[in-house]
């Protein structure tokens, strides 16, 4: 509980972050000149895309229906639900102006959509028979950040927002998905070996409109928690608003019920943040751009054998699925290349010079251990195809352990407040499950967050002992304890 | 010259189109209320997907990057260049407010992106070494078009807008770039059956900032030419403005030359109005979401069987690689989902009944000719990977042949002007190549439109003999000939 967290990367993790996604060419930052709004470069932009699959296959196998909303939301729609309104007025971006004409009614770029789907659905839906019906869009959304704005962390432009919005008969019905929704999330998660707390937000912290929010946190490596999904129920908050009603299975005409969830490019800066090393990223296979790198060493007089060589693993690591890619730029020398790859963080490179063409082998180095293997050519995709799997789950593992080293458990608040405050992670306390009482007692503690309650599934996780915790008192009144609460400093 | 184009939409291809696009499950359009501004519902998404990924591929494969830059472009920006913003600004959106507060300087929804990336350019470009470079991105554009809008065709949001922008060392890298683009769009709308005409635009209709643009163009059913993309050589123009200076291989400083290209969801409503008849519309099945529908056809004690023989069909199927749907609703008779699947375009559907199962078969209905055929299950996955490029060509080949009947040739300026209003379609006419000659001579000629010059690529795919053409005279001041110009009405 004493040792603060190793400064791998240097004294400031957020210097070091806007480093690496400039120099590893992912996300050109703080030169576009509107603030908060940044480019994804080539490099970036493929992380991105292969992100974005996953989340879709979760999605489109558990029957979620991809479609696309208009950007702009009249304001006549927006401000229809005005607790959602309140929650975002203070950072919509307006259009008031197109051409040379004054707009008649001002549009707001979307910060989210349930106003603009809410309004459709009181056209696509019907009757029960519809329901549940389960959509999603991956867009852009926009919000006037008036924090400092951090890239990819804190932006204005979020270009990597899926949102989903599902429609149902019943609250019972809704809840079901916000087990699925937390379940989705928990797999797209763990695929890319992001470490969470699951937990359900204080009421004063949910979004504006939910009965309740449910919000997967990390841990950065200043110690510093980072939403990185969001799950509401929503209630019959914007049907009742938006008039979507539904004839039920017993003939009742009702509202419809609402669930929505979110999660962002936020996914892609975690994976940067845990998966890396003071050489720079280590990229989990599944998403690198290149899951192999192959780089030839020659002198003039070996050069056509090496690259021969070398072309042909390249043809048949690629003509086997794997993604690869041969480094044949001839103004660089191998260490150069070596430490751009290292930067760049393929998970595998492949040496070849003389040696590896006379053996008929290779040699493989592993970005996330640092150590070199020679394979027989004979053996090559298969152990290509282990290594990259064992990487997979080394890059798990670790990001895991590390996560896990930074939460601490704690009875006594001022041992809380001083462990957030000097090591930073999660503290997690029991407690009665009163929120007056822990917003009561935790007043004029500065830069201390109540995450939420953490559920279940996070405490198994985590290796908490229910029992034992339940049968501690409350940190902040002393009553019995009914839960789990985590604090910690939030970005 | 005397038939007119057969009515197989009804009496208005504007109002099927419509009819469609919303019955088909594409696009809802018209009642989201902001005016142009439609929603793609998940069939369509589907299709849009699809279409992105084979625009894609060509890219990637000819050594573009994909990036994405911000969507607001400050005023600053935007206007910097003088003839950019001014073909621009009567249709540009503008943010000037943020939460509660004015903006000091307002933000425009990009029409389109060369000032955008020609900033950043400056940035990121310093030498020959680098060049050519590459870039496109795919995303959402906002026009505050002052015509009629129309679903995909002129909306305010262009969801579907791939843009690309090259960088080069001189003006012969840039003209090398622009065949690579024209190449790259001909094999694209190829590969949908999308037929087209080429010709570079008129001084005065290309693209603000551009030496000059070349077009494609199509023809829909209602007999009016549909701009389908464009690829314009901006020579220095932006890169003067932006300073996008480099060092050229003889060590002397200079700025950058610069192209831009680009598509729309126009290349989807294209498919639409081709690739459709009276009953519906009729996908190809590289795009196609579901390329073959298996439809289950039972009693209730047969219902067991035939599923279960249904399943095995779909399954192995999917297991070749082949995107198929087994429509299981229990709550619509089988000739409710032919109409339906037809409507939807899907291109074979196979109906599975107690004959089939028995008879160790299927019946397979190409919804391109609408006739069936009976296949045995050993021959399943062939003949359907047979029928499937079968239908392609076919789409192919009659899309081909509809254009062409819709083009004339003319050396008589009242009467090409008489088969435009009349009949619609294309025609072409020997020309000196003089634009002047021909604007002056089509003053007054309301509703006729100029395309362009018709580059010798579609000459020749016309079949047009180039050598008569040039024999001939100039259809407007009688000089010799030395080029074609294609007349039309415009969208």
């Amino acid at each position: 509980m004493s040792t603060p967290r190793p400064k791998k990367y240097g004294e400031s993790f957020s210097e070091w972050f806007s480093w690496i996604i400039s120099e590893a060419e992912i996300y050109d930052y703080g030169r576009y000149p509107v603030k908060g709004m940044g480019v994804w470069l080539s490099y970036g932009f493929q992380i991105r895309r292969r992100v974005i699959e996953l989340i879709r296959l979760l999605l489109d196998e558990s029957g979620h229906e991809e479609i696309l909303l208009p950007l702009l939301i009249p304001e006549i729609l927006f401000a229809k639900e005005s607790e959602h309104v309140r929650g975002f007025e203070g950072e919509v971006f307006w259009v008031t102006k197109a051409g040379l004409e004054e707009l008649d009614m001002k549009l707001a770029l979307r910060p989210t959509s349930e106003t603009a789907i809410s309004y459709m659905e009181s056209l696509w839906i019907k009757s029960y028979k519809q329901l549940p019906k389960k959509y999603y869009q991956i867009v852009s959304i926009f919000r006037y950040e008036t924090k400092m704005t951090k890239p990819m962390v804190r932006v204005r432009e979020v270009t990597t927002f899926k949102e989903a919005h599902t429609v149902h008969e019943g609250f019972e019905s809704s809840e079901e998905q916000i087990k699925e929704a937390v379940d989705i999330y928990g797999k797209f998660f763990d695929s890319l070996g992001i470490p969470y707390i699951v937990s359900r937000r204080p009421q004063w912290d949910k979004f504006a409109g939910a009965i309740y929010t449910i919000a997967f946190d990390t841990i950065f490596p200043d110690g510093k928690a980072v939403q990185i999904g969001t799950v509401h129920n929503l209630g019959q908050t914007f049907t009742k608003v938006f008039d979507v009603k539904i004839q039920k299975k017993d003939e009742s005409i009702d509202y419809a019920w609402q669930t929505s969830y979110g999660i962002s490019e936020r996914a892609i800066a975690s994976i940067i943040a845990f998966h890396s090393d003071e050489k720079g990223l280590i990229l989990p296979p599944i998403i690198a751009p290149y899951q192999v790198v192959v780089i030839p060493i020659y002198q003039e007089n070996t050069k056509d054998v090496v690259i021969r060589y070398s072309s042909d693993i390249a043809k048949i690591l690629h003509e086997n699925g794997i993604r690869v890619h041969l480094d044949l730029r001839d103004d660089m020398r191998p260490a150069e290349k070596f430490y751009e790859w290292e930067l760049k963080g393929a998970p595998l490179r492949i040496e070849i010079g003389m040696r590896e063409c006379s053996n008929n082998v290779v040699t493989v180095f592993r970005r996330d251990i640092l150590k070199k293997e020679t394979i027989p050519l004979q053996q090559l995709v298969e152990r290509i195809r282990i290594m990259l799997s064992e990487i997979m789950q080394n890059l798990i593992d670790r990001a895991w352990k590390e996560f896990t080293s930074s939460i601490k458990l704690s009875q006594n608040i001022d041992e809380a407040v001083n462990i957030v405050r000097e090591l930073g992670g999660f503290v997690l306390m029991p407690w009665c499950g009163d929120e007056r009482c822990i917003y009561n007692r935790l007043q004029g503690f500065e830069g201390i967050d109540v995450i939420g309650e953490v559920m279940d599934v996070s405490l198994k996780r985590l290796n908490i002992d229910l029992d034992l915790l339940r049968e501690a008192k409350c940190s902040f009144c002393g009553k019995n304890a009914k839960a789990v609460v985590a604090l910690a400093k939030k970005y």
